[in-house]
């Protein structure tokens, strides 16, 4: 159950590739693969339990959040909690997950340098008992 | 005269260097110099009437707006009208300058790949014909 209304997709948002998720989510790019700066930047919607498999980043990622509640957390470490206005700076290859509480639609900005020079490394999903865990 | 309330500087936010601008600009670093992906992030408000001077990044920067209406020009080029949503790309060394209508506040997100590998380049500041002809 959410404790928020449905928030809706940013116009021209398509849902985030199924396989690399748990529940749904939604993206916009805003500066999509190819400009010249190489450096994309996405506006990603979670629903309220959807987050993202273990993965990262060979150049590193920003996340700056926009709204709702989210939790991201690194391989080992403690979860931290998300809101609006918060910056989480993601160090290359470290292995990571992000996404929306149980109970919150949640919303980041999702920047990616150098995205032209190696993809993400997807991992397994993150199990029922560490997403609850990291509540 | 402004057609909005003042928009109230983001907590922590600081005066930006003066010398770059026409006009009070605050400036947030989200993700300061020297973090894990050398990529920064700042939230830069601008007074209505605030712009900044010419200037180019050696290796470009991406906006996102978040807030209120501004102006974007690149040289010789038509200027740019700018709402919440609206996202720029600025190629590497392409001289150019951001800022607020005369009449609204505004702010963006200012992304800077690779801000470790060279400073802006700092130019002349935009004249008021040149301002007032990019309403």
């Amino acid at each position: 159950m959410s404790n928020q209304e449905k928030l809706p997709a940013p116009a021209g948002a398509k849902p985030a590739e199924a396989r690399y998720f748990t529940g749904q989510a939604w993206v916009k790019m805003l500066a999509p693969a190819g400009n010249a700066t190489a450096c994309t930047v996405g506006d990603v919607l979670f629903e309220p339990g959807c987050r993202n498999n273990w993965h990262a980043h060979p150049h590193g990622q920003l996340l700056v959040v926009t709204t709702g509640t989210g939790i991201y957390q690194e391989k080992g470490q403690p979860a931290r909690l998300l809101r609006a206005g918060d910056t989480v700076v993601i160090a290359p290859d470290v292995v990571h997950w992000h996404g929306a509480t149980a109970n919150d639609w949640f919303a980041h900005l999702a920047i990616n340098p150098s995205a032209n020079q190696g993809a993400p490394v997807w991992l397994e999903p993150v199990t029922e008992a560490d997403y609850q865990a990291a509540q």
